[in-house]
């Protein structure tokens, strides 16, 4: 024990130390991120024409200081690489020029560094011996520091609002956030065959990339139809995504299309007078390493785990965009799921926060997230689960100022009864449903995530000791929770109402309101069974086609422990699409349906690589495997393993130092974790035994194990 | 009578048909002057180091979508230069790629055009028989136009913010706004001598621009002092700006410094190794027409008016800038008299307009404008003002949004009086005074500028038709003014004090507050007879020693009638500098002292430039030739002319469209204007005659005569 102690103590120590010593590129928090998903936001195609975003997207400060306070035992010459106009001040004199290394004497003394650049985001890199940029250092963007009549500079210190540094992961002074840009790997494609006038290529699972026309030679034009099923690409007027090229190469030349598409298959025709050797891709990708695993007795779970992990992976890129084919933007909703699989797979902290930065944006606020209510409900709840599976908190420090301003928005567009109706120029989305819902009134499932964005308020204003905000929103949120019961729950129908207009409630139930009141823990237990059956269990229940929603509806019925029934709602809707052949899971997918391409009115409008679709890897982790954080970071968590149907699984759950690798079946649990201390629960119906640890009974037939870090447990159970 | 109306109604006719028919690029109000400002201000260096702003600079909107309905007779074809990545939108349908052509149909047709561009501003040209981009057409940063399930688009109608879209004179297809530079002519030293290691060169003048180095040969270090003063160019330790350039030429080529600086002296050293045939200079300027004129019999103030205008001509560039040598920032302070010189001479409104939008940047509103108190609202008279010269109430229109939330800032810090003091981070500037003054507590010139801007916001409400606002803003105003008396005067001192603090006022009277009251018409007779005797024309008051301030205090005099004691002041201080060798006039300049060169603590800080030095300008065109209008645009002026101790003096005063020429002398005036309605009021002894119109007597010696555009009228007096 205490040997463990002083290793995981040199460890940490360590680890403190490496991130003290190493010089990155800093810059204003969420400065890199907005630029970036403005690039990436701004780079979608349709049919070949240019698709922006419809909602404000913001910029970075063009104008930043940095600044740091040193402390030097011995004199140090520090190297300098800026991006942007800069000047340095040592002591609040400036240095001549543009100086790319800087002599700071022994002693105290400040050090800073002001970039302008309005094209790319200001950031610096600095390193000597001691002194290298990091999360240390300050910025602002004013600074306030004016200069009197006499030459005396202003006191900044208490009217110059400063942020820690941002940083990522550039940490050579090479490695500037202005080139950033996703790997790249060559890939084949699978087979081709001739069709009509072209050739259909297939690169045998749906996949991302650029075209590599190999060897390519010759005058004419070379049209490129893209296609995530075969009837797509060969669909030459109205396949989403599309290409025409006019070479002039009289000698052969590699041509490597210059904008990345989605696709798995590509139909290629051209002009006579061209030829080329070969098409092949550079395939695109955000390296990420495969942290969480999941392997049990049916093949069929085993390949959606797969398709599920290879779905997420695909999506999740410089940010977590919604889908490959299209849009290819930061969707709140979407992304709050991908935020949630990915604690589950990539376990990658710096993803979900990059996501979160470029979705906020910049004060003002003049829309909702996405112009979409339910996105900036999503935006709130997404910012305390990162704090909850990552121990974090600086992202709550960094964003409380954007969180309050949106907070701010929100409750100034509140009606009469202190509810949120949409008003023009909202979207109230919930769903892409197959029957019709009302968007109209005071929409039930948007008072109840909205409830919960204010309890995450709260939540975060306690963390920053922000008493008198945390007084604030809590009794706007229990003021709030307080009229939802009244307002919107039917006895008659035993569930929630879709919605509420001039006080009449709708006689509508829909899914949406019910299963997240079981989630949040709104109700109490005779309402819970009620959802259950009335909603969550029952047949005649209106039918959700989209896995986004399926995502939360078979989420609550796992928080209720019906584990076994999803396991078969999995096999029959994921497992639907992967026997229709999906390499990828889908936007949405209706099993009565026979198309499954069309949507939005198009022949192939349907996005067969969906992030929101890969909901299977949450699940797993989530309710089978049964690994979740109690406390922020895994310092406590619990696992609480459920099989189903299956005879046996085993997988690991990522944590932020390590994970939690669990073997179950129905005799045996074998528990291994790096970090914190967990709490198995299960049941037996015979006295359970383990010899790495006392058992604890908890009534009935349930037992509790505590799981000490670097330790293997096994546990022999019925 | 009838001809002319005939005639300047075919000319409105004609000219609103030539502005419909001008295709010109066009933008997001106000994104250009962001943009164009951000570049002109983080340009300033200081001793070779760079020198930007400390207040936030802004962006334009990275994404923009431009559109317009239109209702065509016949098809017709456009063609399209933007600047950008961009997709056309024809009746909802994207087209293909990025065209540069479009044809469209016969018929109502709706076209849109979405723009994003990171480093410069979104912009368009659009060009067709009759479709032309101009002010007529819609851009918003936020479409809102989302695609529902069925691929039905969203209803923009009511949700989206729609500005009409903004202009300058980009009105050929290649004068993008991105590349706009102002003009440049080549300018020869006028002599030079050898000082030291070292040749001294002399520009005969005050200037601005590019040095030229003729013929430039060889290896070696160029270093380049450059001066307001010989004294300056020569201390090569404590010029303001200077430039070492390391050049490596093994055959002679002209070299031209890429950044240009302000000077009329240049000292150059350089290596032996290193040869060049003469230097000259780029002069840089914006083209301006001279359009305000003044001449009279004394030469000292007909040099004072040249010296003037070359001085707000130097400042008057890509914005209002504060002085050519340092800072070249927009000072809102310094901007707003340019603003009103610039009514007395060039008469350029885009030049006001523009540094009006430049000094407002965007939301949210995180400082004062240049984080000076007293700065903030001299940005809101401004708008006022700019309306009634100009007559366009446009600016207010697309301004307005930013007013408020400007004005919500001012509302949300003040104290429990509802007065503002300065909180962390303000600036209460006022004035660089040689005396002591407070800036604690309530400041009673800030209260009184606060109070001015409150009525500003209320007569812009009115004019939008904005009851609720212009009755809230009456109000605070209203309520505001009735405590400045209340609050600050003191019957003792028979003046307003400088401020009071926890209620107790101070014993200071400075000159700034009653200055101000007098020209706001706050004070009633008597009061206002007492600030006269007790403070403007008292020897023992405390003394303003920057041009700044007396531009105010000149004017209060004038306004008070004392043009003869104004005469007087200003061929004392003016002159003051114009015998010193002033080529155009200066920040500061205290005749007290033998230093002039020296300021912010350092030999050469006092610029020898700078805006606020041109006050004469507006003096002379105000107060003496005596014009000013007295409802928007010059639909209706004041003419009241007023010699001081002048045997004649002749001019024109700038209108929108046109001028008003005045001739005066002790016996006679002329005057003929091109526009508006004209009220000539002067004193005679004698009955005055006049055939061109009838005067009206006006009781003692007072008379008044109708001045009708096109018209020449002379009158006889005495």
């Amino acid at each position: 024990m205490r040997k463990l102690f002083v290793f995981l103590f040199v460890a940490i120590a360590a680890q403190t130390l490496f991130a003290e010593k190493v010089a990155t590129w800093i810059y204003y928090p969420g400065d890199f991120e907005i630029w970036l998903s403005n690039n990436v936001q701004n780079r979608r195609t349709a049919r070949g024409a240019f698709f922006p975003p419809f909602w404000k997207v913001d910029s970075h400060y063009v104008l930043v200081e940095f600044s740091k306070k040193l402390d030097l035992a011995a004199p140090e010459t520090v190297s300098l690489k800026v991006e942007g106009r800069y000047n340095v001040k040592l002591d609040g004199n400036m240095l001549f020029g543009f100086p790319d290394k800087v002599t700071i004497p022994a002693g105290k003394h400040s050090l800073n560094i002001k970039v302008f650049n309005q094209a790319t985001v200001p950031s610096i890199y600095v390193n000597g011996p001691t002194i290298k940029s990091d999360g240390s250092w300050k910025v602002t963007y004013e600074d306030k520091e004016w200069i009197d009549e006499s030459g005396k500079a202003s006191d900044t210190s208490s009217g110059t609002l400063y942020l820690d540094a941002a940083s990522w992961n550039f940490n050579s002074p090479d490695a500037t956030p202005s080139t950033y840009k996703l790997a790249t790997k060559p890939q084949p494609a699978v087979s081709h065959k001739q069709v009509g006038k072209g050739v259909l290529y297939d690169f045998g699972k749906e996949t991302f990339g650029y075209p590599k026309f190999n060897g390519l030679k010759g005058k004419g034009t070379l049209s490129v139809y893209y296609g995530e099923s075969p009837e797509e690409a060969l669909s030459v007027d109205s396949c989403e995504t599309l290409d025409h090229f006019t070479i002039d190469q009289p000698s052969a030349k590699d041509y490597t299309v210059d904008l990345s598409k989605a696709f798995r298959y590509v139909y290629v025709e051209k002009d006579n007078a061209l030829s080329y050797d070969s098409l092949s891709m550079q395939y695109e990708y955000l390296p990420l390493e495969y942290k969480g695993t999941f392997r049990c007795n049916d093949p069929l779970i085993n390949k959606m785990w797969d398709v599920g992990t290879y779905t997420l992976h695909l999506t999740t890129r410089e940010f977590f965009i919604d889908g490959i084919k299209r849009d290819r933007w930061l969707w709140s909703g979407d992304a709050y799921q991908s935020y949630l699989m990915n604690y589950y797979s990539f376990f990658d902290p710096d993803a979900v926060s990059r996501t979160i930065f470029a979705l906020r944006g910049k004060d003002p606020v003049t829309s909702h997230v996405n112009t979409i209510m339910d996105y900036t409900f999503y935006w709130f709840m997404s910012i305390y689960d990162y704090y909850q599976y990552t121990g974090n908190k600086k992202i709550i420090e960094q964003l409380y100022p954007r969180m309050k301003s949106l907070m701010d928005f929100c409750l100034s567009r509140r009606d009469a009864d202190g509810m949120m109706e949409g008003k023009a120029g909202d979207w109230v989305f919930i769903d892409w449903a197959d029957f019709k819902m009302s968007k109209a009134g005071q929409v039930s499932f948007e008072q109840l995530l909205f409830c919960r964005s204010l309890e995450t308020m709260a939540l975060c204003s306690n963390l920053l000791n922000n008493r008198q905000d945390a007084d604030s929103y809590t009794k706007l949120a229990t003021d709030l929770k307080a009229k939802l019961l009244p307002a919107f729950w039917s006895d008659k129908a035993g569930a929630f109402v879709h919605n509420r207009e001039n006080g009449q409630q709708s006689a509508q139930v829909t899914p949406f309101t019910n299963m997240f009141a079981v989630l949040f823990g709104y109700l109490d237990k005779s309402k819970t069974e009620a959802v259950k059956q009335n909603v969550l269990l029952n047949p005649h229940a209106l039918k959700i086609t989209t896995p986004y929603m399926r995502f939360y509806e078979l989420e609550a019925l796992c928080a209720l422990g019906e584990q076994k029934h999803v396991l078969k709602e999995m096999r029959d809707y994921w497992g639907g699409m992967i026997k229709l052949g999906a390499t990828t899971f889908w936007e949405k997918y209706n099993p009565e349906r026979t198309n499954q391409t069309a949507m939005y009115g198009r022949p192939f409008g349907n996005s067969f690589c969906h992030a929101w679709g890969a909901s299977p890897i949450y699940l797993l982790g989530k309710y089978y495997l049964g690994v979740k954080p109690t406390s922020p970071g895994y310092k406590t968590y619990d696992i609480e393993p459920s099989l189903g149907d299956l005879q046996w699984m085993e997988g690991d759950v990522p944590t932020p130092n390590g994970k939690v690798h669990l073997y179950f079946n129905t005799k045996e649990i074998r528990v291994k974790a790096d970090e914190g201390v967990g709490t198995l629960r299960f049941s037996s119906k015979s006295k359970p035994s383990c010899k790495e640890g006392p058992i604890v009974a908890k009534g009935g037939n349930k037992y509790e194990l505590e799981i000490q870090a670097g330790k293997e447990y096994s546990v022999k159970y019925k």
